[in-house]
């Protein structure tokens, strides 16, 4: 038999979906599980986007474009002219979710073994995408201690090597819920414009900001040609299952690349670009009240985290994700005993171990990811399971 | 402002599409193109299937499983077992299109700089998938003199080294249309298995076979372990744009490592995946009556091809492509002029130069590939056009 790649044998599996068995062998025992562990929201899509698909008149499903429609494209020039993006329906590639812009972009822009510097913890899938393509991930820690604000400039300093050709920011965080500042932005587009290097923003929680207004990598002057804004609807519509996202930028080169990647793969799905086309199209009070609820959701859940002793929870400023420190030696154990042998009246809570969303061995062992996408009753049940679990656990080890 | 990568350089472009803008000029000036280029067909999908998209009744449009819907992975095994094809659902990753299970397989089974056999001339984005994936194709050339039949087995051993993990072979054949007969397919077995190589087998026009049955690669006894089916729907049902495919294989290893990239990337479009589930009860004699649209085609396609003097074109057994030579110089020109500087009553013929279809430079130069996607009538109007302008363009030289 023949043997499997070794890049197939070091893709790591998902640190969000290591646990589902064993959620499902408490679900197998009645036990009600509040599932804080991953990103998908509960909030219903619009309306209008699933009508649009629902409409269609296709007769032959055929191939779009292979940068997406040119109609889509066209219309997302509106939006982002809303936030104050000003491109071209030729400065956008329609991409297969958010996944795949980032797939792309690392594929035009690095090589096997160049290097990618990335503010941990972070995204895990972004793990992936470097060993499909081959490239190496250079860590640089953020700090709960320091509420994950950008690393100092040292920091980022002292890891660039001729290698470095990129630095990969999810702004607002995943899985901090980190919002970076118009200082940490500039401080970033100084580093890129010092070093030559591409900055990556991955922005695909941008319309969920809570305290201060979302700085985009595309309204950073002068660094037009370093940025590619990664993007998606996933998130912004609750329409994950859509799989549509799309490349943004000024640099014609990178296009060119990233258009051939696409032909390649043929062309974007069909059916949810025509959702997606419609959605540009959704009154401009949508995400007021979408951010709302994630906001009421925010504030209760950080309240209660940090009412329970020990635990340290910094107040996240956008996205529906949080870190916590826990009291408790290693989250992985504690995580799973939580769905392996804890109930509280009959429930308990499902949370992603942060260590995943570390690139450093060791690092995040106490903490643990929530993703606010319950509503504000069923987080306050989650929380007085956890603040039980919390004591019965401590009194045990 | 920072470089592209190599790979972003060297990444072709897709060989069937280059010569869109003369297209686009011809037609600008009222010439109707006939395009004959372009595997997209123009069968109407099927109502029943558009219909289930429209029917849904989603709430949240939710990620599904990453290895794609349980119910239609379970729906799937149905399919397969028509075909004689015996599969479980764990045995089925959906993918987003055939591409992505191309794709999954290099990466879960070969790594950078290892070696896959391909007979050429060969689908050209397997050249874009191999890039991204930083594998290496080595070609072994079936010739139009030999009606583009398996090289023979020589040919292979020859190219077969310590870095060779796989062949690949696309059946029914793009750009072809040629049928493995169940000797080569054996002769194919015995190859992997005295080597130890993986077969990927890319059966996506296996439905439309003309004058004799078609033999899976999962049909080959004791190559259960070696075989990875990578399939679509797009061709299948005329639904190219929903971007559903599957990756299948009885390799448990290679499902594990094909399962940590299909997590990476989350999920496959569910809407697609709803029309694809519905597909399956399509009535059984729905593929007669599209095999016979086909096979009307490609009967006149044929004959008017090989009665123009100094034109050869093989009889394929399947798919809905075909190569001809022509008694011309280079197919690049001749295909531009046809667009550029020709015209007869008005219309014009597009089709794709077969050079980019060779990994071997300078093969393929006099060849042409035809899909035929259009209706007799129209085909008829191309083949006089074509027969006209070869005329002329010789009296030109």
């Amino acid at each position: 038999m023949p043997k499997i790649s070794h890049r197939g044998e070091m893709m790591p599996p998902s640190p969000i979906r290591k646990l589902v068995p064993y959620a499902e062998q408490a679900k197998a025992k009645g036990i009600t599980v509040y599932h804080l562990n991953i990103g998908q929201p509960d909030i219903v899509t619009p309306k209008l986007i699933m009508d649009a698909v629902k409409n269609t008149d296709i007769k032959i499903l055929e191939y779009s474009h292979s940068a997406g429609f040119e109609s889509y494209r066209q219309k997302l020039t509106e939006y982002y002219q809303r936030l104050n993006i000003h491109v071209t329906k030729d400065e956008i590639i329609v991409t297969t979710g958010g996944s795949e812009a980032i797939q792309f972009s690392m594929m035009a822009c690095l090589d096997p073994n160049d290097e990618i510097i990335i503010p941990e913890p972070f995204y895990a899938n972004y793990n992936g995408f470097a060993i499909a393509s081959q490239i190496k991930i250079v860590p640089i820690t953020s700090s709960i201690e320091s509420n994950f604000k950008l690393p100092p400039i040292s920091d980022f300093e002292k890891n660039i090597t001729p290698k470095t050709k990129a630095i990969l920011i999810c702004n607002p965080n995943n899985p901090t819920g980190y919002l970076y500042s118009k200082e940490e932005m500039e401080t970033l587009r100084d580093i890129c414009l010092k070093h030559n290097l591409y900055l990556f923003s991955d922005e695909a929680y941008k319309e969920f900001c809570y305290d201060q207004p979302h700085i985009s990598a595309m309204h950073l002057e002068g660094l037009e040609n370093h940025v590619i804004l990664m993007d998606t609807i996933s998130k912004r519509y609750s329409a994950c299952g859509g799989r549509i996202g799309a490349l943004v930028t000024k640099n014609k080169e990178v296009l060119t690349a990233a258009m051939k990647f696409a032909q390649a793969r043929l062309s974007p799905p069909t059916f949810a670009q025509i959702a997606g086309e419609a959605a540009v199209d959704l009154p401009l009070n949508y995400f007021d009240e979408v951010k709302a609820e994630y906001q009421k959701r925010r504030d209760v859940l950080i309240k209660r985290l940090n009412a329970i002793p020990g635990v340290i929870c910094p107040n996240p400023g956008g996205a529906f994700y949080a870190i916590a420190k826990l009291p408790i030696d290693d989250a992985d154990k504690f995580c799973q005993w939580l769905l392996e042998s804890f109930s509280y009246k009959n429930q308990t809570i499902m949370m992603a171990p942060a260590a995943g969303f570390y690139a450093t061995q060791g690092l995040g062992k106490q903490e643990v990811r929530f993703a606010y996408v319950l509503n504000v009753e069923d987080i306050n049940h989650a929380m007085d399971c956890l603040e039980v679990a919390l004591s019965q656990y401590q009194s045990i080890l």
